[in-house]
């Protein structure tokens, strides 16, 4: 790939993003998969298992950068399936606001979410997926959780960075935070 | 259906509602169906042709009561198949937050919402909707108008109670409000 | 108070409100007034002491019913400056819309909200208040907690009817759920 | 001021903000002040006369970067005081969420919102002001409007690069969009 197509891509070479990283603030997404019923209501949660940026294995959302010139609603799409394969039907809300954003820093104590390589400000989505998920790149396992587990001590415990907040977070929206 | 069946059921006698709708303000839904790609963004709104509570014929979106007992996801659910058919797969929104509330008087001037018959406070949603809909009940046709034409000059003329200001509310939380 | 009068102003004999609670869902405000920073960043929620519905001494929100006539953001001041006095200085947001709403059931486990007197839907909202708050009418008491005291255990020991789960929900909604 | 100390406050030197430009997102935020009454109702809108990034002279809203290390709420705090003025006294919502997100890009086309120096994700919030306002910095002027004037002709001519539009979102929002 050439320097001119990376940029149209809006991919970047390692140094050049890691430049950037200690200058602004990265624009993200997060999306916690979840399963509907028929009326809407939130029945499970879909949890990765994957390397984190800081080496460890975590349970985890899906994450993942806005690239230049990438419209937020694709980069949401290419980093569910990216996460959850190719047929897993993610169904993205109509509005495009965020339920909430994700302040990510370098150093923990800022905003409670920590993300070692960068500041980036991610809009979080909780996108129901219809249908068959296949845990791709760099996920080790997907794994399907109740609301009322994923509260509890023993998921808070297998995630970094804030994420099991932001799963709370996301089980407020839904009306289903235990 | 014994008077006690119709308590139970939420559903009142003529009289009994019209005396309950002199004395507080009955809780509905309103919901706007969409068809969205597969990023989730809106390509058309759905518009049902119906008689409307005041007697005229006009372009409308799904509303109804919701009942003693009933859950307002089922209540949505409920009149979008009563109005769309029972194959519209509807997909009702995680959030049981409404984008909007919206406050009908039976006076015209108080909000910009009109019912003649009550005063009534009603739940707004977007839904979008897979399957065949058929327009049953009592409406008489569906038509599927780009966001564009729904705040045309003609559609506003068509439409009454405010119902033409809910599309455009509507239009402007799914951010595509021209 | 003639019936008249009663019917107008949306007040209603005990009586009549009885009947009509065992028919149709009524329409309530929920309040939880949170005191904030210059960045509107919430820093203590404030809790009322009052003898509930079920005749317990509970820890609770601002909560009641919208009148018939009235509009929603005149019922949110009304209840609010009842509760927290007159000089409260509550400011209510731009938005309409709540974020999230309750369904209260006479039954505890339909939707894990509860109120023994009726089916009620109501309309949350957070709402920062910059005065001095004088706990008026029926509340006994008013303290203010910190988010991380909000969503403790005697807290939530303190709350009935799901007052406690929804801090948390209004809690995560502020982004400052713990 | 020294290269560090630039890295640190997150102020870069304008070819090293040029460079960043053509290579990923920024983040900004886009604030639309407004005048409400005692119920939070939006009577007025505040809109900026100022010199734009096209060299026009055009009604605006106010906008701007969020640095690298600074939280969303402190610069939407530091552009609100830019273009309005020290005592101002911004209320910033309780909630960290934007309305909607506004997605500037170089090409008119892509999403309505245009911004010839970059791609830009903004978080877009309502923002009601009670203080005096006194434009400065490179605001030449400040109007109140009513939001029936807001989505006039007249305002829609005076704004570009998709600001009109963004304001019937806001406005929208605010369940006052006529």
């Amino acid at each position: 790939m050439t320097d001119q197509t990376a940029t149209r891509t809006g991919w970047l070479a390692p140094d050049e993003l890691q430049s950037i990283r200690e200058r602004v603030p990265l624009v993200y997404v997060d999306a916690v998969p979840v399963r509907v019923d028929d009326t809407g209501h939130v029945t499970h949660v879909g949890l990765l298992l994957r390397v984190m940026a800081d080496g460890t294995i975590s349970r985890a959302i899906v994450s993942g950068r806005v690239l230049y010139g990438e419209r937020v609603r694709d980069a949401l799409l290419r980093h569910l399936e990216k996460d959850l394969g190719p047929v897993a039907l993610p169904r993205l809300p109509t509005s495009p606001a965020p339920f909430t954003i994700v302040e990510y820093f370098p150093e923990p104590d800022i905003s409670g979410f920590h993300d070692p390589r960068q500041h980036a400000v991610s809009l979080a989505f909780v996108v129901p997926v219809d249908g068959d998920c296949v845990p791709s790149h760099s996920s080790i396992d997907l794994a399907w959780v109740t609301p009322q587990e994923a509260v509890s001590e023993e998921v808070r415990r297998d995630m970094t960075g804030g994420h099991d907040r932001l799963l709370r977070l996301a089980l407020g929206y839904a009306g289903c935070l235990p």
